[in-house]
């Protein structure tokens, strides 16, 4: 197995960080460029103390995130873990530069500019560039991701609502008006930035609803919910912040389109996760998905349930937040544009 | 004001702990009983090192939950913080006695025997004072609160659901069908007890549904529901345990039945709980509920928010689950029996 | 019991906000003036949604910290909850105002301008109030902070291990030399800044020492031991940071200096602390003091043991940082000052 | 490289639980047999949800821990996780099948039966075995380890005190007098057992001392100190419970024996620990260990500081007490025994 030479920029949030924890332990992959505006010039260890002392990090610097930086050091392939918005900038000259890129943000997601504009509240930057980005989920799109170019990441919440939900609406088996989404996120999900509001003090023992009822990420759950579903989706989606680092459950509830639903949730499942080496069936009648069990790995746990009683199905997952999440999902891309076996690096 | 001698009956979990604490620093009453099978011989500030010190625990030492201890105690009213089960049993020679009583379990909280025997699994143990027993939410029976001899004070899952629906409920606002909630719980909910799922190993950084899709609450839930609706209500209760020891957060998603249900909401809310001194109303468009903002107060902050994309409504609450939501209540139905101020020693 | 009008200054980090909770049920003080250069304009609910709805709060507005103001609201005495050098630039006009001044931060704390200089940095910015100003540890100093003008209440840690040290030193029970202090805080002692190393991502599951070998709380830590042993004392002080909200734990090792300490200390405690009410003595072979008995109380609670193997006694104490570490301990100054009793609103 | 059959005896505990994670990804170890009395008849997964769906757990069962099961699957080494008392037992008939042994429990660890009879209250089980055992801190005794037939691996608080202590008792340049040991653990230390006082919401918000003075796990710290030091030493050891899940941190305070120790002790631990995988040194200037850095990792970070206003030295450490302080310690041993690189499924 070869080796990729590759780039992470912005390195230094928690999203960064996940990603030079899982690309250091990588068997193909080697980081030649690590970028950061506020800790160039520091090293890797300096800034991630957990890091210090770990194969691959000797002679590692923070960069400024400059493009040329970028290029020159023979990464042929960059992460992005960028604020919205930046992203899109450094993106356009890299691809330029033939350098494959795979974006952690939000900034290439959504396929029409329009919705971009209505939840993010300004024009996309590189409009272009969205036709051609492939939304990076690779248990649905692999072959797109495969031969991609500019890979747009999937967010935690989308991909800890969009792995349970999408098999169901593509078989028709769920309804799809009226699906009620509860999720909780641990505080990483906020990123790494000075503010008060994500400190110990105010987020222990606390646990609170935020950004509902229309939060930025609903724009990228609804674009992959309809397109699974063949037509228009609106969904209610309730997320809420809870004290715990690393972490997302998703608890989603929804109406079965019609008998038998009970037999045919476990059918789909089985049929399109079967072989799927990160996401773990719980099945209808066994444990309850819990975000320790996922922490610091790249699984997906889904259970559901039927209520008879209200004839509602409740679908549950869990993941983390950073790994499946984020870096875990982009280094799972990462090994499908490379011709790695898809776990390397994440098992 | 006068003084009224109570009783606390199981007092070595959290709720009866609570009640401690609260009663100590209550005008208006003396606890001159209290009982714990496993710390009976033992001293108040031995059991729970917090309270030692105080005004009013001097002298006040665990006896074994006997009804003639309790009776020859003085006390004329006791509080029952017992293990479902154990509460009726003991309740019955209590009230023969001559003893009122406010019970925190689940053992009177139902109308219906059959019900209670679907959710709890066996025949209630005394159920000729089911037809007896007030329904302790005080926002809601204050009346019957005051002349009972019986109350049944409600959990705290329950009071985080009702009230925020029943006063929209009960004026037709809210559609009763297809309502979804989502509560998460702090650890201290499941109580006292030495399980290993309970360790503080097992809780931190997790995040899991339990219990669904049919909660033991639930049949309390849809009672008093019900009730308020006029008709058979089902609704879907998704319960979470997260890791804060207080605390219940409840976000529920329901539907209007009409149009015009934005300004319908505030002016029921208004009218419902302008003078209730413990429901704070957060408004359409404020701050989301905490469960941080009430801890160890027996607020329950409420807000709420329409989805015009879904068109839905989604009301949020949040309580501390010890207090509010068991012995902050159960307090307050004491000050509506005793006829003492409702905020007496609560706030 | 008449009532005292005051000011809490700089209301709007966590000792402001624990002295607006105090005082808010404190039966004889009435705040009437209320300050933070970054809340002014916004009502006391605002800022802090806890306080929504209590008696008390209904039009209290945070105001700019003008000596003005403060003067003009009718306020006799005044807290200062502000950061260290930012008080005593209000401390003078206010006092020359005639209004007596509790001040919170380690401004007036040192009587050595020296020493002020060398721990802090820069000069002593009003060096003729340092000889006025009086150590604020009400069990130690009772008589003259009734009298006082300006009081400086005691930090959190010095409090923690001044209460347990300094009767053992007064008596010539302990060495003076060779102490060593280890004490563990919670976050909210950091203060609520705007700081990446306080975020709840940063603190959750990390436990680290800070500030040694000379952190800026020594310096009135050895004042006062050295003024108890009656001679000049320096002690190692090892503090660290632990993921809780609220409270300080201290574990102090000394040696005794002759034999027989084991009964003089138990009898110098009870000496001193017997009435104190706010002390609670864990005895020699009882339970440890645990942060969680302490949390929002005005308690220290004191444990002692003799380790026969090595010749050393370890002193043990917790407090709740925010609370006897600060605004509790400021309050029970105020009840000296204004001849209240000394438990007023803190038990 | 070859790979080893190994059984992990007493599986289901947290220290188990490690052991399992670590072999799992262990590139030479294969894991034949793993028992548990409670867990018996289930599967990993059903056990450990967390393990579900890993390379190495199709088809792996829990047994119980019987030493014909263990023989006879095939494994030529046993890691035992068991409580004190229960390793001894099952120890004796493996090591006499030919079983090579690597204990996690204190049954091993002390070379005076004498010493365990005073502190573990019992005579030694089998104290013939006890000259064998070798004390397993790779650190130091790596000869000895590379050969032995029986490890007894240390415990997680001696690791964290021996490795920053050892080398500069050794070296003379610490006074092996007047020692004090701070000592600051996860509660995953405490075992996975169904103790009150272990829940989530008696841990939460609490810092407590316990143990102290005489804990046991004083007598290998003072065992292998005195090694070190070539005399006895005692010190006083002040182990503390903290609401983190995984880590420790030790905090020591000792006096040099001569001028000059600033120099010398750089130089000692690079000499010591230049080489040394698994420990990192943070320096007499540079950041302070933090468990949040360790965890679930092999490495322990150590720093100093002098304190030149008291003339004492402070040693810092930080370990994972499951990895460095129990399971990956233990790894570490096995690696040298089966002459596996050292960093082997480690790093």
């Amino acid at each position: 197995m070869s080796t990729t030479k590759v780039a992470v920029v912005g390195a230094s949030g928690y999203s960064g960080e996940e990603l030079v924890r899982l690309l250091l332990a990588h068997p193909s992959a080697e980081i030649v460029c690590i970028t950061s505006r506020q800790s160039a010039g520091r090293s890797v260890g300096e800034v991630f103390p957990r890091f210090r002392g770990l194969p691959g990090t000797s002679g590692l610097q923070f960069e400024l995130p400059n493009p040329a930086n970028i290029a020159g050091s023979g990464a042929t392939l960059a992460f992005l873990a960028l604020p919205h918005g930046a992203a899109a900038e450094i993106a356009v000259p890299l691809i330029e530069a033939g350098i494959r890129v795979i974006d952690l943000s939000a900034d290439f997601r959504l396929r029409d500019p329009a919705v971009y504009a209505e939840f993010y509240g300004h024009p996309h930057p590189a409009p272009n560039l969205l036709t051609e980005a492939v939304y990076g989920l690779p248990e649905r799109r692999s072959n797109e991701i495969r031969n991609a170019r500019l890979v747009a990441s999937p967010g935690c919440y989308p991909t800890s609502i969009l792995l349970p939900l999408c098999p169901l609406l593509e078989r028709g088996i769920l309804d799809p008006a009226g699906i009620v989404i509860s999720s909780m996120s641990g505080v990483s999900g906020a990123g790494r930035k000075a503010d008060v509001s994500l400190l110990f003090a105010e987020c222990n023992e606390s646990v609170r609803a935020y950004g509902l009822p229309k939060h930025r990420h609903l724009s990228e759950i609804e674009q992959e919910l309809s397109s699974a579903a063949g037509g228009n989706v609106r969904v209610t989606f309730n997320p809420h912040l809870v004290p715990i680092t690393r972490g997302i459950q998703s608890t989603i509830t929804a109406r079965p389109s019609e008998r038998g639903a009970e037999r045919r949730i476990a059918e789909a499942y089985a049929a399109v996760y079967g072989k799927a080496p990160f996401v773990r069936l719980l099945g209808g009648d066994g444990p309850f998905p819990d975000t320790r069990h996922v922490a610091l790995t790249n699984f997906i746990d889904i259970a559901w349930r039927f209520d008879d009683r209200t004839g509602t199905v409740i679908l549950l997952s869990a993941e983390d937040n950073l790994t499946k999440g984020a870096a875990g999902q982009a280094i799972q891309s990462f090994n499908l544009m490379c011709g790695f076996p898809e776990i390397a690096g994440l098992l």
